[in-house]
């Protein structure tokens, strides 16, 4: 059994991470970390595993959690997360990081985005992005993995094999994503309070959206030239999923067979794409790890809308999966 | 033009009277208040309102409120209503109070339930209940009204033309009442965070809610005798609405007709109480001031289902028609 | 009081043309019809009205409708609509159309998009579309107008003054929309039952829905010039409202505050625009016949964000908003 | 590997069940039977499934899908279970049955409520209920087990620890349950339409729901003596999830610690109670074979709150169980 803790357990990735990693053949979990006082049982802030997990969440030293864990899942916030790796790296413990920090490869865009210096900005370049449809192969033998962004995912895992293939411009990608509201996470918010988010829809920080640098990185190396997208994250009133609907412009003519193809063949094996030929809904992908996706042609516009569950391929999920191929384990194992 | 001023205007009760108030033709709005910096412009606080109505929210003392206002709505928390509402009577304004502070008649209840001393226990035994359907002879004339509950104000409707014509016995009482999440305000909260409450259902302060001696006070003194209830509330994931199913035990035997009947007399020529044959739901009453309440007999106990809208007739719309009443206003203006 | 009449009254246009017209101090609603059988009572087919109009659905000729109607909205399905509505018109009652068949001036269009001849084409190219920001002049005098669609409205709002002012190109333009479900009618379905679509997004009718070519029309006209346009709805799991997230290719350089601008004096004295600087959320114009919309620039694409009540502002509410212009009462009338 | 089949295979409870099965490490699926024409794919017919599972529905004999399969899960309506099921068991088939058709034991009672004859009267009354918790000796080596209701699992469950301690009496229950509209099945109806049933809770079948007489027999053999229940379904704008709150009289002076302690010793052992001390939410139990249960006292009245999830525990869930015991799996196996 490999031992893994989570950093920061009281989040709802964390909660779909435990129900994931209980369902798990080859794990076993040995830490769960919170600033909380009093040292909460997981059961009593996570009424979802009361009975199932016998563990209590505590605030103990990154030190403390690698000396139990052959893998440590970070769920801390951003610029946390990058002062608190460094320590279990070098106690030689692996780490998968749910957060933004190791993401970017670029310190100066990260300073950008992120409003502040990079706390361990010299291992950047250095940390694989953690979506195995396109970078399996480094993250079988990486220390540490960078888990994506959720609107990433839907976008990248769309729109990578048209660029990959040469079918759609680099330039003027339009991204407008729908997420549900587990995606802003677990911290009460006037905007997430029940009475106001709830029958509403609305678009936030509209061209200020920190996915959209991670995107772009991703598309580019995909592409192999700057990619630049608009990107429009929607709350929309639901528990979980995100659709993405993209707009791209065709090199050449195009049809959807020509872009359905491409996408099956990009993916060829991997486990959890699913090429559709009908629109799908976030609700056929909800509670598992697949990403759904389709493509259409119209008014000379390529489109792609896929979907997928935030919690889980895009966040806990493929947290797990990245553990599968880190450790040896079958890559759908828990999935 | 009758002038009315608001106390604590940033929650969903100020909201919809506000919306009721700009439908209505003798009233105008001529001062809010709130304890936010900066005196924010209404419609920034209450988006729905932006562009139709240009105040912003001050942080008044009362007495000022009261020199510009014939009649004071104040929303503000129990405890703080009752040390403000003084002011503005002694400067001979009228006060509508949506809070629990004056519902109550016994100031020993009052701490019992509330916790703390009442501030102004002198005036509670003088002080009208205001539900029209109930005391609008006495609300007429009252320089001071206690709005009534949500959800008493759905148990009370139904239960009273029962006790009071004597058909289901005084003890033994179940109301087993379902609310949407505005009825818990507008403060973000762990329980009313929408990822927590949406999709669940789930009972709440059980044998323990406040609004228990409010509906044991006024049909006690329907009933002319004491009655005691068990009073449980549920939050379901939706924005607004109460339904509340009671069980009664009849006296002698009882049918449905004696039961619907009866309701039809008791509120005979009110024109907010709809006596149905079916099973309302509280869509049916969602944004408006009705009461839809149905009865039935099964296996030998009485029950009844009422519904309404928790800020509409479980709060502002009933203070609105407490209003009409006071000023002389048709009793359904604006409503 | 102007007599009027509403055919097809069962759906949701009609419940929420009913609620505003109860509420208009010069209309008196004297027939209504269905094709159900026994005559139901507007209070058992809309609970909603129980106790507000005492009136029954009828299953009457158009022209007995006629008889007691100066003006009559038809609900009626496209199709049905104009083969009924020439039989109310030379009767010499005017007419305000909720269905698409006199929303296109072309014949042909209307053949490609629903699929079967124009029952009336003749008339066509003579009908006032309405949308009474762009045509209220026309609608004073005319005897039919046709109201507009929910989608087209919130798209076509927010880009006209961009496109009038020659601010924005007119091609290229991606309308990307999300609607709550009442949009898709009141006849249940496999995609509205309740557990298929609710914590559910996806698009459908991509690259074919019908409100596509009135989209192009109008804004066709307002340019100038031939406008394309690509637009993909969405099913959101509310019960209603409409987001739209427009994207615009800027002729030369633009700012937000260009755009604000063109909006604020494309729409000055218009009572139920409100251009907004915060990104509106559909709950901002709920229940009400504002529309609301701002303006970004996001990497030298123009984007507009607008939102309506799809079953008011962009279906009932409009229609009131033309019925007060086509008969002389104040604009804002009941709404 | 065991085989299994499943009839009528489109609808929730069959979904949920195939998801748990894959997850199974002791079945092999070989079956699946729809009216619908065409043999559809699983995958189409339940997009969730889609790449999961390669199978079609065919519209099969009885006999046909009993030659393929050691078990079978008959999700077929009642009445037409009942003339299907025999045919399967004379080919020396198991049988769990999801429909109500041999959950009575009394065919005059099944008579009464469900308006028909039983097909096969004679065999009701050998026929085991399917609650593991109770009744797990005889599941063992049925060759037909009758899979509970959903409610009445709920209710059940809570209230049999209390009556087989002598706790509580056995007349006077009332039984106050909500559930999510995916209990009402897949079939479109008008009160299962989104822009109904959302936003609102209504209570329906009051005093007749077919739930009635199984929670009555079942509590009665628990009691010992004839049971009467009063039952209030209510429906609640959710997916999924039942919360049961239950009123009875205490024999005797009762402690919620004393109540407690009887669940507690009742489901020692048993893996899938969680008798809790605060107040459970539907959430708590959501997509887990868990049952989560407390109790109160409120005014000499003794109280459950009691919750499940209606698809997992309340169906399918709960056959999976009776499968492994059954089939001598660990009990909880894919669970």
């Amino acid at each position: 059994m490999t031992t893994v803790g989570i950093l920061g357990a009281t989040g709802y990735t964390a909660l779909e991470l435990l129900k994931l990693l209980l369902r798990h053949d080859h794990v076993h979990v040995t830490a769960l970390t919170s600033r909380q006082e009093g040292n909460p049982h997981v059961g009593s802030v996570h009424p979802q595993l009361a009975g199932r997990l016998d563990l209590t969440l505590e605030n103990l030293e990154p030190e403390s959690v690698a000396a139990r864990s052959e893998l440590v899942f970070s769920c801390l916030p951003h610029g946390v997360s990058a002062s608190v790796i460094p320590r279990i790296l070098d106690a030689g413990t692996r780490v998968i990081d749910f957060g933004a920090d190791y993401r970017l490869n670029d310190p100066i865009t990260y300073e950008q985005w992120y409003g502040q210096r990079h706390p361990d900005a010299d291992r950047m370049s250095n940390v694989v992005y953690g979506l195995p449809e396109l970078f399996a192969e480094q993250i079988v033998a990486s220390p540490l993995v960078a888990n994506p962004g959720c609107y990433p995912s839907s976008a990248i895992l769309a729109l990578a094999p048209l660029l990959a293939a040469g079918l759609i411009e680099s330039k003027d990608l339009i991204i407008d994503s729908k997420s549900g509201v587990s995606g802003a996470g677990r911290t009460p918010k006037l905007t997430t309070h029940y009475p106001e988010c709830n029958e509403s829809i609305s678009a936030y920080n509209v061209g200020r959206h920190r996915h959209t640098p991670e995107i772009e990185q991703v598309l580019s190396s995909v592409a192999g030239c700057d990619v630049k997208v608009i990107f429009t994250p929607h709350l929309v009133p639901m528990d979980r999923g995100i659709l993405t609907t993209a707009y791209a412009r065709p090199v050449g003519s195009l049809t959807e067979n020509q872009m359905l193809d491409a996408m099956r063949d990009f993916y060829a094996n991997r486990p959890f794409i699913r090429v559709v030929e009908h629109l799908p809904g976030t609700k056929d992908s909800r509670d598992t790890n697949f990403c759904d996706m389709t493509a259409r042609v119209v008014n000379g516009r390529a489109m792609t809308i896929s979907c997928l569950d935030n919690l889980i391929k895009g966040a806990s999920g493929v947290a797990v999966q990245n553990m599968n191929l880190m450790f040896g384990f079958e890559e759908t194992m828990g999935l």
